[in-house]
């Protein structure tokens, strides 16, 4: 990386946040919100999404790719806004590393630990977020006597992506693969797939309005903040950021993941640009 | 290519068959059954998959990776059995073979227009397939009086490899995917996506048992049969290759392939090998 010519230029500099396709948006989202002067570089890797269905050595291969590519755009920081990324491959990619990278799971993880009252805490995600029982060992080393429900949803990033936020058949997939853990009685559900934020109301509908969600994007934003603050790294810039302030890159298709992202997004995405990602 | 050392020994190669994951293996089982004498080498691109949600650049890329590992392999003929693959990359990676490529399109369009009476067909596939209207082009190019009436399925191949073949979600989706065909008054209906013919049940129920079914799976095996016979290359040995006969190989999840595959085939797969396929 070329060298950095002083503190502020490096405040400046813009965070990295990937996921495999869209829905990292979420927590782009939330960073947007609770650090407005921001600059973001956002990749989606929409040639390979999904990655909940894939296995831990490439799921790592493809994070290190993205991250590559990330510090060519001179990134002062990394969010891993994938669960399964989080899950897989970011403590291998963090020893590799000379800039802070943060994922969506220990944020998540935390905080829900903190809102259980009856210590029962439910986990939805992709098969490979489950599959990796990464929730309920980060839970665990902060408590071992909270117990964890873990349950894969894998029809719901489909769900999602085909536009059904509120619909009968979502409805009816929901309320399968939640009873499990409205059965085991948890009073807390983290949703622990970025998709998951947008069909939010579904979740708590079938889950009950006592159990808590909890949105890792959300927890990922704040300790994004607090890690910003602490080593002196927010940007301080008053002005000139306008609409270059984000830039959004994918692998395939730009034309649906800009039409995708501006439902999500109230910022209007100008423009996303599509690289070869192989190459790195 | 190493050269190959005589005409009977080029009989004896293996017919490489690809897909983008496991939906091709409904090809693989009709060539199984029809030319039961042949062997064959399946690739199955599992850490890229699904193929019908991406771009043409992004699908011929990834075909020509698949079919520089086939040539590895020394196959006397490759079958693209993806309709997406078959859609965006065939024409193109034809000219560049000296082998005999043959996609899922063709003979599914062929046979469409020989069985439909009422000049009205509809066709059901990816994003990818239907975007591309390959199936109406070819249907157009030997009638151009039929009407081709489209339809993308995007929650399909999700909901068959969730295992949801006959089930009240599946059926409440194919209603709705597939009205606006019934509706238009087809008579036949192309089953453009090879996850399809899993869902066969479901789909001939939405749309009623007069309207004809046609899986490209069936007719792309007969046609690679009559294409072998013609250039007199098929396999005439007549022992030996017991279960060593068929070989998998995959780009990721060796395993969830080969489980899901037994549910497939009546061959039992004995093991599938995991290849990088980015390295092609």
């Amino acid at each position: 990386m070329e060298a950095v010519k002083n503190k502020e230029e490096w405040a400046a500099a813009p965070i990295g946040v990937f996921d495999s396709g869209v829905g990292g948006l979420t927590v782009a989202r939330e960073i947007m919100r609770q650090i407005p002067n921001e600059r973001i570089i956002y990749f989606g890797d929409t040639a390979r999404v999904p990655y909940g269905s894939k296995s831990k050595e490439t799921i790592t291969r493809y994070s290190r790719q993205i991250v590559r590519f990330l510090q060519e755009q001179k990134v002062k920081a990394i969010v891993a806004a994938c669960n399964t990324a989080s899950a897989y491959a970011l403590d291998e990619i963090e020893k590799e590393l000379d800039i802070p990278i943060i994922g969506v799971v220990k944020p998540g993880a935390k905080v829900a630990a903190e809102t259980t009252r009856n210590g029962r805490i439910g986990v939805i995600g992709t098969e490979g977020t489950i599959g990796s029982h990464i929730y309920s060992t980060y839970i665990n080393e902060i408590n071992k006597d909270i117990q964890v429900v873990e349950k894969a949803c894998p029809l719901f990033v489909p769900l999602v992506e085909e536009g059904l936020w509120q619909d009968p058949v979502t409805d009816e997939i929901a309320a399968r693969y939640l009873s499990v853990l409205t059965d085991s009685g948890i009073d807390t559900l983290i949703l622990g797939c970025t998709h998951y934020p947008l069909i939010r109301s579904t979740v708590q509908k079938t889950v009950g309005g006592e159990v808590a969600l909890v949105n890792p994007a959300y927890e990922t934003a704040r300790e994004l903040k607090g890690l910003l603050e602490k080593e002196n790294m927010l940007n301080n810039e008053k002005q000139g950021l306008g609409t270059e302030r984000y830039r959004f890159y994918v692998s395939d298709m730009a034309d649906k993941f800009r039409t995708f992202a501006n439902s999500i997004l109230k910022y209007g995405i100008l423009s996303a640009k599509t690289i070869n990602i192989e190459n790195y």
